[in-house]
């Protein structure tokens, strides 16, 4: 659609991961911080018009249907995040909105029809970050006592993917005729119902939402286990992970690229974004100061109940000044997030941190990458995972907001542009387009519908 | 918190029920109708700065998880309403915001938290419209056959409430410290679980939001049979109701206030609004036009199979210059909309209506009041109801959108302000106000809350 001549260069996508005051778990004790700032849209608003300013692809919340950590720690509890991007969209044009939802703990149909209304209302910027939502807790909220296993939760997520995409194909894009001289508003030959039946759901359909502007919304997902990995190559758009070194992103980018395309897709269309805690300073040393700032507001006693919890292991066997215990359980055994606590582990056994320093490491980004340096450094930081094979753009996860995202949009974003990376102006006005992805066909074109009945209603 | 005087008459509330093109079934064919009305933020944003700008209390759109009615008769298919008011909410400053949801088909947590994130993005203007859905088809988009029945689809409305203000109560107002200098962000001992354990529901909470500005989110209820108007006695804060005639609306009236009373509430904490559909002109005659012209528009095969299926009869046993069949189910027997069923055939009997002159009558408004006339006719009839005992205030359903609304803001709001009927100005800020309602005490407020554990977070 645009005229723009091809870019020279292979192009970045750049998605801003916004979280309250930021990634690092400190940053609500700065000055600058609005403790308050996870209740309020006006905060939310703010912060995407910064993204959209910068050409952003997206902006990202991730969820969980459950109250976690140590809520003396950090902001805890936030808006749902459908909701949060319905808010957003009216105060911004063109960035695309991507919202967490669990497929564990959700109905298709209400998902579904959810996240074609934020489309709808976005003029087709709604993404949907899929998770299996991982611990016993949340599933305490929902009348079980534990988790499903976490190859059990993974299946539904596929029939759950499967179940979304036929609503959203049960009407085609044509089907609102809307002729007034016959009286006819909808034809009932382009609208059906999808009558699936699986092992985890049955549906009838079809959705009570005309084919929302992108057709299906944006389809992310972020779990890194192998099971997370089929999934992303089957279904993904683009995939959100983690990761600490060039050796190990690039080793899941090959992975991943060749499971996308072992499952009949071009590796073209799954974008891979590692997620990097970018904190810049005007020089090396200003943006080391930000840092140690950071972490000297830190409170490892918060942390440490945290990390035993993930490690399945009681808080008294992680002296802060010992490395991790010997003995801790394999991957296998963790039903929660595997890959998560993979990195965890190996990180400290790695760098052969103490228990204190592995806390100030994922005190900034939780297992995700962080970078310190000024501008050029980030931007190189970038650029080198990007050519290097690691990476089809970035997460970025400023570790305090508004700041940090100011930071990189002025600073960073500027020496992408002149380095022929990234975009100066939007060229599309969908999230698809932005991630230079089509829009997804009609599964149904073409197949006669089957007779949809008449319903009643009496509002 | 105002110092304006004590008005000298009992004060109107006044909602919009808002639909596409109108409530009338062939609005949208009218030259001046936009068909697409249904998907469109923008159209939906005007009209509430409408109802704004006409100081009503709140604005209101039905829903239920399923697509229903003749696709070809009417716009079919919406934007599910907390998307939608969420979309709004960043378009108005005052206006109550109340999206219905169904007990039936969600899960309290995941809706609690959807309700108090809505109360959160519009500064505590949001309200639930309770409702537990009737007919098969919506069970059948949940992996069930055949709906619940009628009675327990009311017990677990109950249930359902009752969780709903547990999660909103488990964080106190106080619970934020915000306490930088100490690191300290929340009060564990203001933040609790719910430990829930009922017939429907095992919940064990926290929310994962901050209590909210309104506290609990007005709760509204729609449903006329007897369950209804029990669960409206304990809970709601406003009903929905659809009456004929004047003694049946002071019959119902007269009901639910002593019910409520009987629950030991204060009636006054209840507020009652029928449903108006307002056909305004500058003349009767002109009024009538409008009336007439819509009528003519209405294709009566489609109503006739809907009309069947409230029935459960066939369409063939609905000639259309005939009066409905003698023997029709009782009530008792209807598991679906009870209170609409027995209202619509009370309405064909004693009118002794054919069935294209039922369908006719339902055609405006679905079992609601049509009153056809002028500005002063329309303020006179609610007056008459409101000054009557059979009323707090109305629900407006204008025929057709956007100008409907607009005939009734401009020109019947006025003339119900000179009578010192209805405010000029807002003198609150939140949905609670606007309907002189206090906001909830929190049910734990001074109760010991059991020990948080630390749930792990890896994102
Ligand atoms: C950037 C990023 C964001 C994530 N956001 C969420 C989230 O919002 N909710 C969630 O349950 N999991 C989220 N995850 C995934 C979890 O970290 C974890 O990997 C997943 O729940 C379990 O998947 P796995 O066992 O396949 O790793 C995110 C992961 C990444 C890399
Ligand atoms: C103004 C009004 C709006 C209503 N909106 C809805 C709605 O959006 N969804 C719904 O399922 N029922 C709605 N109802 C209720 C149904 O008409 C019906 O009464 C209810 O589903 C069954 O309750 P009952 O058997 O107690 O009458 C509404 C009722 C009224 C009066």
């Amino acid at each position: 659609m645009s005229t723009t001549p091809a870019p020279a260069h292979r192009q970045l996508h750049l998605n801003a991961f916004l979280m309250s005051t930021g990634h690092h778990e400190a940053s609500w004790r700065l000055p600058e911080s609005d403790p308050h700032a996870n209740t309020d849209v006006e905060h939310y608003k703010k912060l995407a018009r910064t993204a959209e300013r910068g050409k952003l692809d997206s902006i990202f919340f991730a969820d969980s249907p459950v109250l976690f950590g140590e809520v003396g720690r950090r902001p805890a509890g936030k808006l749902e995040p459908t909701v949060l991007l319905t808010a957003i969209a009216g105060a911004t044009e063109h960035i695309g909105l991507i919202a967490t939802a669990s497929t564990t703990y959700n109905e298709p149909f209400n998902l579904a029809r959810r996240f074609a209304s934020v489309d709808w209302a976005s003029g087709g910027r709604a993404g949907w970050n899929v998770v299996t939502t991982a611990g016993p807790d949340a599933a305490r909220n929902f009348g079980v006592d534990d988790q499903p296993a976490h190859a059990v939760r993974y299946e539904r997520a596929g029939e759950f993917i499967e179940v979304a995409r036929k609503l959203w194909d049960s009407w085609t894009d044509d089907a609102v005729l809307a002729d007034k001289e016959e009286g006819v508003w909808g034809d009932a030959d382009k609208i059906r119902t999808i009558d699936h039946e699986g092992k985890h759901f049955k549906v009838r359909g079809p959705l009570n939402v005309p084919r929302s502007p992108q057709g299906h919304p944006l389809i992310v997902q972020a779990g890194s286990s192998e099971d997370g990995k089929d999934l992303a190559a089957k279904y993904a758009d683009a995939v959100f992970t983690a990761h600490q070194t060039l050796a190990d992103a690039q080793e899941f980018y090959r992975d991943l690229k060749s499971r996308t395309a072992a499952a009949g897709r071009d590796p073209e269309t799954i974008k891979i974004l590692p997620g990097i805690v970018p904190v810049i300073g005007a020089t090396e040393e200003e943006a080391l100061e930000l840092e140690r700032e950071l972490d000297r507001l830190i409170k490892p006693e918060y942390a440490r109940i945290q990390l035993a919890k993930t490690l399945r292991v009681d808080p008294e066997d992680l002296p802060l000044d010992r490395q991790l215990p010997e003995n801790l359980p394999s991957e296998d055994e963790i039903e929660g997030a595997k890959s998560r606590y993979t990195l965890i582990v190996q990180l400290a056994r790695r760098e052969q941190l103490t228990v204190r320093q592995l806390i100030g490491r994922l005190g900034g980004g939780r297992g995700h990458r962080t970078f310190t340096g000024t501008p050029v450094q980030v931007a190189d930081a970038i650029q080198e995972w990007f050519d290097g094979g690691a990476a089809d753009g970035f997460n970025i996860m400023p570790p305090v907001l508004p700041s940090g995202l100011e930071a990189f949009v002025d600073q960073v974003v500027p020496i992408l542009q002149e380095r022929g990376l990234f975009r100066t102006e939007y060229t599309g006005r969908t999230l698809r387009e932005h991630y230079g992805l089509p829009r997804p066909e009609n599964q149904y074109a073409g197949a006669a519908a089957p007779e949809l009945a008449s319903i009643g209603s009496a509002f």
